[in-house]
């Protein structure tokens, strides 16, 4: 479709494209104003029908709103904040410069404008960073068919109407009742004999990950968010927490490969940055390396006398390090996931042996054969290699698997127990094994 | 709450476990039945009220499915699974046994009996595999009135209610209708005129992976799966496609992590099969791996002459390594979630250079100072790693971004070049830069 709009752009058929407008879905349209210039964007979003443009305003990359909210007029930036839902209103302030932020305030009241302060100052990844005001809210005197006319009233500007949050009279969370409860009761049945107060809520401080969890677990479509006196001041759903799974796990990624995590996209984030965020763990990792240099330092006369050993080095280094770097991201997942816990680390010690103990023989005998009869080396050389792979892999797999639950029970983020980290603690072990090995069967023969 | 029923379970009070079970999540009791034996996970589920029973059931782990499944009698097991979703069931009975699932199949009639199989067909990963049949499903010519008291009728044994789904008297997909606009819409008005036909559906066939893409982008709570012909199969429902989400995400860990992907969790594996799962990649990259030891073989004397160049080995290797894990992590994350697609290959090729100098030149003046001025070798030797490593550190970064672009341009899994493999690449391109640049220098000095 983006080509078929960009020609009729060109030949200023503007009416066909309004009527396109109406059939496409706001992110598609959202993903396509993201790709024109300034010009051409404005141009576009202008031809939207009024209930439609904040939606797909909610949805465009923070650069082409910054670029409308200041081309436009007040009176329609002001429209537009109107219809927006009011946690995508947060979001879109949080992202904009400082005197767009004070051209907006500016139109809202009082009252809007301590909401408003008061959601921008949440936490970032906490429940009220997540949540939204708009939800229905009921009291336990109204009769089902009361309730429906109230949810009728006021459905156009509620995020969901499928959930109903139920207070007393001083906004105390009491309960919850589902709309399907509320078609299904007799129209003069009370609330309050409907409503399910074995609700779970979550506190306006609780970590975003703590709620994706929940959601995960008890398949919720959304979730009431309260304050440390229990009053309601909003809610979660779904659709925000699906994007709060790919960011954590994006985390992951991220930490797993000794970066630092960030919040902007790769393409977004400056040079600078992303080497910032780059260069404090090769760094570390970098002088734990040399570490690694003095054990061969150590062992510059042996080297000396038998420099073919040198060449096997980057072989056994390598493949001790993935070996570990496989259980560690198995095991790392697994934490994240909830299918391992601290209480699993000797089942986990006893199958990373066994399924090392396999991968070490096979790997080893075949490395064996390869030295020994392809490669026409030693039998003393072979031996040695193959031994040092065996127990390479062993104690790689083992320590990969090990050290994310230990550091899980320390309170530190098993996600950085991932290939760098333990490669480079299993490169020493290796060395250090190759090297004492090979003295200990040189000396024997 | 475990311990407290462990507690009245000793004390045989059975009726008190009976009242604390009303006020616990289903999850949370499944999660606490696993954990149980297999006559105490008995006694307390049939404790369950029966409305109950079917949403724990759902939630168990395949073992603990299993064997209660073998120990109730008929009659209850034919009354849960009466009671479970259509998706749940098929999850069900795609774990069981086959005498359990023949017992099953005895108590349900011919068209049952058809539909479940023609499920059980669906590929794995597959829409099929993902929906159910449990929609609301509504006519054209029926008015806003009628259509709520026919789901009214029929809401207990759907799945979802809040978005219903339109179809021809041929079963064709025709749209949809949210109970919120049946709700807001003149209780006489048509269906017909409250449709929203520009809906987004997908078929049988299509994969998990992209409908949980298309659900992240519009934000959708349920999707119709259609066949062929265009007729409605079934729906999908957000709770799912959030599993689905976890599984895709997990698939990508191990991939990155040079492990085949599997179904199965950490603990529930067998030992051999998670053997073989990592055999095949450690072969590979083992053997890739002594090409390095090639290179190390043709340039023997040089080392055997200065013995001191082997110590910056693993420094070197590793942290080129990491380098590129850093970048190529960045990227296949970011192909995944769409922010960076093919045609950006020339802009990442650009940031990575100007990231990699940076990060080079202050990694590459750091080691200098410190090989020079701590550890007192010569100035050639901190000239031969800091340059090495400046060089490496570019080359890798530059790799670690392109080569996953290349491989999604090639209709290859871009995760695969991850860690492991550019590690593998990375170290060749080190030494060998290592090596030449040594014997540059030391032929210029």
């Amino acid at each position: 479709m983006p080509e078929r709009i960009l020609q009729l752009l060109q030949e200023k058929k503007l009416p066909i494209i309004k009527k396109r407008l109406l059939e496409i879905q706001p992110f598609d349209i959202a993903e396509f104003l993201d790709q024109l210039n300034k010009k051409d964007s404005l141009l576009i979003f202008r031809l939207l029908p009024k209930n439609k443009a904040a939606k797909v305003f909610s949805y465009l990359s923070s650069d082409t709103q910054q670029n409308l909210s200041v081309s436009i007029s007040e009176h329609e930036l002001k429209a537009i904040i109107k219809d927006l839902d009011f946690d995508d209103m947060i979001d879109y302030l949080e992202e904009m410069p400082a005197n767009v932020v004070k051209k907006i305030l500016k139109n809202t009241n009082e009252v809007e404008r301590t909401l408003i302060n008061q959601f921008l100052n949440y936490p970032d990844n906490s429940a009220g960073s997540l949540m939204t005001i708009e939800y229905v809210n009921l009291k336990l005197d109204l009769t089902a068919a009361e309730a429906l006319d109230h949810i009728r009233t006021i459905a156009l500007s509620k995020e969901t109407i499928y959930t109903c949050f139920v207070t007393s009279s001083h906004k105390k969370m009491l309960g919850i009742v589902s709309l399907k409860d509320l078609i299904l009761a007799a129209p003069q049945q009370k609330v309050s004999k409907i409503i399910n107060r074995n609700y779970i809520g979550v506190n306006t401080h609780d970590d975003q990950e703590y709620i994706a969890d929940l959601f995960k677990k008890y398949d919720f479509f959304s979730m009431p968010v309260v304050d440390n006196e229990n009053r309601l001041v909003g809610i979660i759903t779904i659709d925000d927490v699906v994007d709060v799974i790919d960011q954590e796990n994006t985390e992951d990624f991220h930490k797993m490969a000794a970066i630092q995590p960030s919040d902007q996209g790769y393409l977004e984030a400056g040079v600078l940055g992303l080497a910032k965020k780059r260069i404090f763990w090769l760094l570390i990792l970098m002088f734990s390396a040399t570490f690694t240099g003095y054990i061969i330092r150590q062992y510059a006369d042996l080297l000396e006398s038998m420099v073919v050993l040198a060449a096997f080095i980057p072989m056994l280094m390598g493949t001790g390090g993935n070996a570990g770097a496989q259980s560690s991201s198995l095991v790392i997942r697994s934490l994240a996931l909830g299918e391992v816990k601290l209480k699993d680390l000797s089942k986990v010690v006893w199958r990373e042996l066994r399924v090392s103990f396999i991968v070490g023989l096979a790997l080893g005998g075949l490395n064996f054969l390869r030295i020994f009869y392809l490669e026409q080396n030693s039998v003393l050389i072979a031996a040695i290699v193959s031994l040092t792979l065996l127990i390479t892999i062993t104690s790689a797999k083992v320590m990969g698997g090990v050290l994310p639950i230990i550091a899980k029970s320390l309170g530190i983020d098993p996600a950085i127990m991932a290939n760098p980290l333990i490669s480079t603690i299993v490169d020493a072990i290796s060395l250090f094994t190759y090297f004492s090995i090979a003295t200990w069967l040189i000396n024997l023969v």
